[in-house]
């Protein structure tokens, strides 16, 4: 089974909200095995809405569109579904009795105009609405499972889950497909391929994509199969072997965060950290502090911008500071150190580093930050080159340090 | 001009992750003047993409997509773009010089997949990539204007600036679609709409949308004229409007965010400021410390994670968190206090609440949030009761506290 998504609203083409609904309708159908073939938006305009139809039906078993209900003269879905399916709207008492009674539940009268909800499109079935008034519509004929659903999202996703995933799992073959990200920091899209290329085989049942982004690059695994056991046991397989080829490169999978495997391993030894954070400002507290149960582990962290407040709090010389400068390796270990002994923790890391735009010199250009790491035996500091984006170096810089603190924890189990 | 975005990857048809690049690319077409009239996202699939691109070419004069220009087997774009437009691929000796010398300032030698990316369709343009390595691709020919964009967030938007729309400038006829956001907090939507409904006429030349999000309501204006100039002041005069209505709900417009505000605000009055955070992590750090040039106000900040941290470094007495609780007015105020006296700086902020899913009770449940401001004459906190999820809460209360701070500095302009 093959299915499009359509969302509808001119707001989606203007770019300036994200279209959460069709990612919804997405997931929902892909989780049941589903494959998600096309994603169309188009505006609210009649014309290009039938065409969008048109273009699905010739290539999609299931259409889901979503938007366009509504009761004013902007909502143009029902008419669009007139055109392309050449039925025509059929007045429904039953239906219009049901809107009146949700108005009626509201306390407030109903307004004309919505009496148009209770036409339907003739042959359709009209799918209920638990948290609005707009029924959703639902026509199948020889060759699509067409459903129309309202573009608010909280009755979009009841009508998805309780009238489209049971009218679809009657009708489709069993089939699943499953996916598995594993997620990477600290090596490249290419060299990771270099160590994997072996390992992928088009004709292969487990099919390989790679997702760069600035953070790291994740690796999907597509796995497919009539049998759900059977497709998990080969992602299983599959994801051993690329560990294997990868090692601690990869850090986790799916929806696992960095900042939830760093506070995993720092449960697992029940020790605690620390942060002093210069030029990422506050990203890697955030990040900890962004896991629920962080308090065990987490004991503070400080934003340490001024030269002073280095000195101050952290005990970084100020003579340190004006020999070495404050973005250098020796004052990324003292920070590190000194916001260890400020918090008597067991770690304490620090962030040292040129964000940009501004700042940059030839010996410490823009890109240039050093991290720290301080234990019970030792410190020492790492440093990296990132590039020219304030932003993505403060964001690369708060990721290059956790994976720092996650690094060392592992290297470090046994002796915990 | 009508307008098609085309998103290449299996991921944004599962689902699991958001198409921004559709958006990003939406939102600078619109703000050209030029019309988006679909959408489509297709999976890494070399006929699906073919036929995503015929369709794009019935319906489109411009067609931008975006994704699978990368070096490896599943970087399919190309492939699909040399079937759709019958086109060969030309191998250019000086890509490969330009993706060679790419590799080579970053240090490391360029991987053999790699040598792929210097193929480029028979009488294309390349298109320059600052971040990246893969080379964008633009056909002209008689109906259409095709650009193939790389995927990577930041490759995408800087070739979109400075490769696809000074090419479409050149090209487009003159007709002026204006958009402006006017940005509020701490507003609802319906307050909004019964304080400007009367402003709101649909025959007039400026439409209005709200965009509700969790960290407060945007009010998208829409302005159309053949002149440019004259599409401005239709916006300008209706921004008037809204600002006299609405007052100081209204923060910035468009692209300016809350902490830029509050930083030109401090800038403006040579004044400096430290925070206390405790629920916040640091996100109110980060946030500052975001905005270029923040060293000159922002001093440092403190992630007050631990009850001994309050009081070890922000004098918060442990008798004042016994009695009322670190979540409290009394502690919200000491606290802002306490890193305000630390750094010697004009104000003081705090954050102290229950982010969640833990620690609420029925006397402090989860979402509720002090913050406190402390500054030479006085110091206060203000509460704030939020809902359930903890992501949400931290964010509204960073949004919280710093609009606290921006009402404050506008209030005492005058007594700069």
């Amino acid at each position: 089974m093959k299915a499009e998504i359509i969302t509808i609203g001119d707001e989606l083409l203007y770019g300036q909200i994200q279209d959460t609904n069709s990612s919804f309708i997405g997931e929902s159908l892909t989780a049941e095995g589903i494959e998600v073939v096309f994603k169309t938006s188009v505006g609210d305009d009649i014309n290009r809405i039938t065409e969008a139809l048109d273009v699905a039906r010739t290539r999609a078993d299931v259409i889901i569109a979503s938007g366009g209900l509504g009761p004013t003269q902007d909502d143009l879905t029902k008419k669009a579904v007139v055109k392309a399916f050449k039925r025509n709207l059929i007045f429904h008492q039953e239906i219009l009795k049901q809107i009146e009674e949700s108005f009626r539940k509201r306390g407030s009268p109903m307004p004309k105009v919505n009496q148009n909800q209770a036409l339907i499109p003739q042959g359709a079935k009209a799918l209920s609405n638990l948290w609005g008034v707009a029924p959703g519509i639902f026509i199948e004929d020889d060759e699509t499972l067409f459903f129309a659903v309202p573009g608010v999202p909280a009755e979009m996703k009841w009508m998805v889950e309780n009238e489209i995933l049971p009218a679809l799992r009657e009708r489709k073959p069993r089939h699943f497909i499953l996916h598995r990200k594993l997620k990477t920091t600290g090596i490249s899209e290419s060299a990771i391929y270099e160590e994997i290329e072996r390992l992928i085989d088009p004709k292969e049942d487990v099919k390989v994509a790679f997702l760069p982004g600035y953070l790291g690059v994740d690796i999907r695994l597509t796995a497919e199969s009539g049998e759900e056991r059977h497709a998990q046991v080969k992602l299983d397989e599959f994801e051993q072997k690329i560990r294997e080829a990868l090692g601690d490169f990869v850090y986790g999978t799916d929806k696992e965060t960095l900042e939830k495997v760093v506070g995993k391993l720092l449960s697992e030894k029940k020790q605690t950290i620390a942060v002093a954070e210069s030029c990422t400002g506050g990203l890697i507290g955030a990040r900890l502090t962004n896991v629920s149960g962080s308090s065990e582990y987490f004991e503070r962290g400080v934003i340490t911008y001024s030269n002073q407040a280095k000195t101050q709090l952290l005990n970084v010389p100020g003579e340190m500071i004006e020999r070495h400068g404050a973005v250098s390796e020796q004052v990324a270990i003292l920070m590190a150190e000194g916001v260890r002994k400020l918090a008597r923790t067991d770690y304490g890391l620090s962030v040292t580093g040129v964000a940009g735009p501004t700042g940059g010199t030839p010996q410490k250009p823009v890109g240039l930050v050093f991290v720290g790491l301080a234990h019970e035996n030792d410190s020492f500091a790492r440093k990296f080159m990132f590039g020219e984006d304030r932003n993505v170096n403060r964001e690369r810089a708060a990721q290059a340090a956790l994976n720092l603190v996650r690094l060392f924890l592992i290297k470090n189990r046994s002796a915990a």
